[in-house]
């Protein structure tokens, strides 16, 4: 229980060069006053979160006056540590050897179920060649009818594991409830947090103790601001590997099955220092419709996105009408390297600024 | 996982009056299909509900072949077994002695949070002076924020156990994940599902396995259908007990929390057999507002509501706005009196209908 | 172009009893600093509205300063005259000799569209028999598709006289355009503004200048607070009886033709002296659900509800499927009756208690 | 009266190289049925579109069986003229010499609102040196309070003349009501209907009569197909140069003003002919915002874009804080040009591919 109580974070920004023993005596300090240092970042200039319940007032006060330190303060956004306020530089999260939040804009691929040995390795082959780092594929599916295919369960992360053995791609794939967090953890490089689980709190703190990082996807009816409360949930727990995705909030609107809220990435790049990936798949729900909006997400600046492909869309056991056919979906990468290239140039142009 | 392979159920009405013989017989034969008889209902014309996978067309022949057997069918529905092509009476639930879904319009009330032995024991007194049949307050919260109160846990559950002891009252708490369901049920009469967990399908799946009343919130952004199909999850894995809840959607409307979708009694009480509980509290997380939005939940027709109270809501860790004073409280239920005894004599002149 | 330039109107407040010469020299005073008296309201306290642009702050204080004058005050709410701020008791509009806003609750209802002499005429007197006091009735209809039927025009109007010389009932039917607002006065008692003319601004301007009661209906997509500015137009450009209706907004539910946001009502009635009429059958679509919805509206406090009926829905040209049948009427408008009751007698202990 | 009657329309397509002789016998023989011609289209193959009301089906019968004539038909989308199975080729509309839906993406910018001729003045000259090929600017305009500015009107207009006149820019402009559309037209090279009247039935069958292009904004709640409806009066009332234009939909999202629906775009190319522009600033609301989302809107697709800048935004009487300022909109412009070369590369493939 005591474990669910958390203060109000506090952040403390060392001066810039503070020595290695002015930070270890912040940290010592901190200590004393019943907090825990919850991370340390930055080269240059340290920042030290701070996390637990005491007296908060005499402990920043302390802190303020000691030297090497430079601000002690509490963080005035809703959400802390995932705030810009925070961290000022984009989080990098290196998973299976790949750096999501950097200087590659990442593409993550494959069928909405696993379904068979056949179908997952087929997948996973034609999303390397397209060029994808990660291979998508759902092992526990929530389905909004219980007579639905539910997954393949345990034997579906096995045939992912095989499929990153035989392809080298990293693995993402879902997970649905607290029980299965360690489970699937041993096999997929990034954990999946679907839309319909994006408040389930008692995942979400589970989600914190584990290594593994996350995607967590926006609710069908999140708002933006409670996206990053519940990426929090996470972060605060112990896990700062978060990845904010976008697909598709619920509206009046029904040409497309959701309605991909574009402007979400922008908003988010404003607010927060975590990478965003847009998964123009379920955002739309329709085959043709994936191309162009993931120009869009590429031009917009998402970090990457996460995309639907299955060897034989007609006959997938899910999602058959969002999936991209191998052909659509070498096409659509082909015809996505120039704004790819765009991307590039201007990421680099902004860490040069930076 | 075997365990979560639904097949299409099947339902199997036995002529009026079918011997037990004849009864026996036609379980028997779907036994000897390899399906499971998944529950029994009525009494003059007994409906048997079936579960399973197996060659369905062969079977449901051979069972319209047999003595006493009026139609072996499937369910058009997408929701099955709550569907009032199930079963046409409304579905009548026993939780602490007390029928909902019957002849009497239920009243929970209670306090957001458990927060206090103080606390909850006066709101349980309150809310049973109030005509209250049931004592709610949560032990563990959702909340939007981790930095907000999550709840006092077992301690909660344990001083809930109290206040009934003490006042009579049944109890109705939220469960939050899988992993609690058998603690929670220990304690509580009814277990809430709250909005944001109505489609945490690991939730539901254990929920159909545990021995206690269901009382399933409506998501945020949940259509009907979805909340059928959610609560379909929960009776097709072995729990009929369950009730729906209507606690306001979301939509761009932002002069009240969120907004109450009134109309979904109606579309309801077409639809399904299982009782409907308004919440006005949350629909329009204004206290003025409460009272005469329960009126209009009587009048509709809805089977209960379910209404947060709260000794000094000024001092509420949670809800105070929405919450009522004792005074408050009083005042609504003695307004509601006479809507309440239309409502009865309209629901007496129903049951003599059908 | 001078006409559209509105300031910041004023509210004044004379003293209990201030004489009529104080109130004359109060309106004097207001002149001389160009302004205009838009509206006089109350008998034991006057209170005079005040619009026009000037130097506020002088004006202001030149009236506190005089005799009578209790307060002279800006408005905070963004809607001025239609603000409870600016007028305490619920306005009362009388239209062909009924009175709404008092202590009836009153009835319209009709078909969706005028469609012939007979239908008209045989709806009208089944509205009448079934205790509606106003006849609705399109005779220019807003219709989605350039394909569909758009009314009778002038014919209908001139119907809808007839209709109303042999039954005796007053005519409530839709005007779509500014330029139209003259001629559809002249026939009827009051003028309905749809939903996708509640932000045609043009139009509102217009109804400022006529001199017919308005029945202003919330757009599909408007917040309470937009109906209410929108209300502000009418009544700030001259015309005080303006009756706010609500019949539904849009949400991503389709269960319902629209989502009837029921806590409107209560909402509107703490913001505002206009009458609130309930639109039940535009807010679901479906006849089955009209006469529950009709309960709500009467016990949650609206003022009157506008109803479609058909003297054969199934031959309808517009709105078949929400319109109920002669049989169907008669019946909800006696299972009304008990709930009317109620809302009469909660109604004049209010007025006892204002 | 009878203006307002509309039949379904029916298409007639001659075949390849039909002979005008049998283009002409075949618009004898619409006639003889009592139909009129609505609008010949194509070069090499002749599509007539036909109105009025008749004999439907033995016009078509008539027609199938003349010389050059390949297929007469009703079309089975609900929009008529405006759909692709109408017209396979992007309508290109031609305003001020400058051609919308053709091979350049056109920029239209310039203020919220006309304000002073020095505004308007510097406005334009902003705007052309960023490369827009129109100066927005509104003289009537659209306000949720009676109290806001409500436009310079008639002087507004000659304002906007005098910009042309200086700059060389075409002006395009809202119209408000259906009283206005002639006075406006001496203005303007481009009508604009705002969101709110999108729905706006006298308006839209007016500015079918007009002779000028018309940019109809999406409504804040309105379908795709309620759109393409809307699109579909004005064409079917006489008016063939209609652009379709996404600004956003209402949905729950605060952060942004409204939710740009950017799928919206795709969605549109698929279903019709006329060209699609993207307002970036009403969509989101807010400056920092609006060139990620041009950028994506360049990418996904639409034939051009209309901004709000203004010379001084924080000065700026409505929309201050969505316009950008003259440095940011020069910024904006240089950086879209690489996307804008993507956008004319794979508009010239495709105009080849058809």
């Amino acid at each position: 229980m005591a474990s669910t109580v958390l203060g109000e974070p506090m952040i403390i920004s060392m001066r810039l060069h503070a020595s290695k023993e002015e930070v270890a005596a912040a940290k010592a300090r901190i200590e004393e006053f019943g907090y825990k240092v919850h991370s340390i970042s930055g080269e240059e200039r340290v920042v030290i979160g701070v996390v637990g319940v005491g007296d908060v007032t005499a402990c920043l006060e302390s802190l303020e006056a000691m030297p090497g330190v430079e601000r002690a303060m509490r963080i005035s956004a809703p959400y802390k540590f995932v705030s810009l306020e925070f961290k000022k530089e984009k989080t990098r999260i290196t998973a299976h050897g790949v750096t999501i939040g950097g200087d590659e804009f990442i593409t993550m691929a494959g069928p909405c179920s696993v379904e068979s040995e056949k179908q997952i390795l087929e997948s996973a082959e034609i999303a390397a060649r397209g060029g994808a780092k990660f291979l998508r594929g759902g092992a526990y599916k929530p389905r909004t009818s219980p007579y639905d295919f539910q997954g393949m369960e345990v034997e579906g992360l096995k045939l992912l594991d095989k499929a990153r053995r035989v392809t080298g791609l990293g693995v993402i794939t879902e997970v649905m409830s607290d029980r299965d967090v360690e489970l699937v953890s041993e096999y997929a490089d990034i954990l999946q947090i679907g839309a319909r689980n994006m408040q389930n709190f008692a995942l979400l703190k589970t989600l914190g103790k584990c290594g593994r990082p996350i995607l967590l996807k926006r609710g069908l009816s999140a708002t933006i601001k409670e996206l990053l409360m519940s990426a929090e949930y996470i972060v605060a727990h112990g896990n700062p590997n978060v990845m904010l995705c976008e697909r598709g909030i619920r509206t009046f609107e029904t040409a497309t099955r959701n309605t991909c809220d574009i402007s979400a990435i922008p908003v988010l790049n404003e607010l927060t220092h975590l990478p965003v990936i847009l998964d123009p798949s379920h955002a739309v729900g329709k085959r043709s419709l994936v191309p162009p909006l993931a120009r869009a997400g590429v031009a917009i600046g998402a970090d990457g996105m996460i995309v639907e492909i299955h060897p034989q869309p007609e006959k997938a056991m899910s999602d058959g009408a969002q999936s991209l056919d191998p052909k659509q979906w070498m096409q659509m990468m082909q015809d996505l390297q120039p704004y790819i290239a765009l991307w590039k140039k201007s990421r680099s142009a902004e860490t040069v600024a930076v």
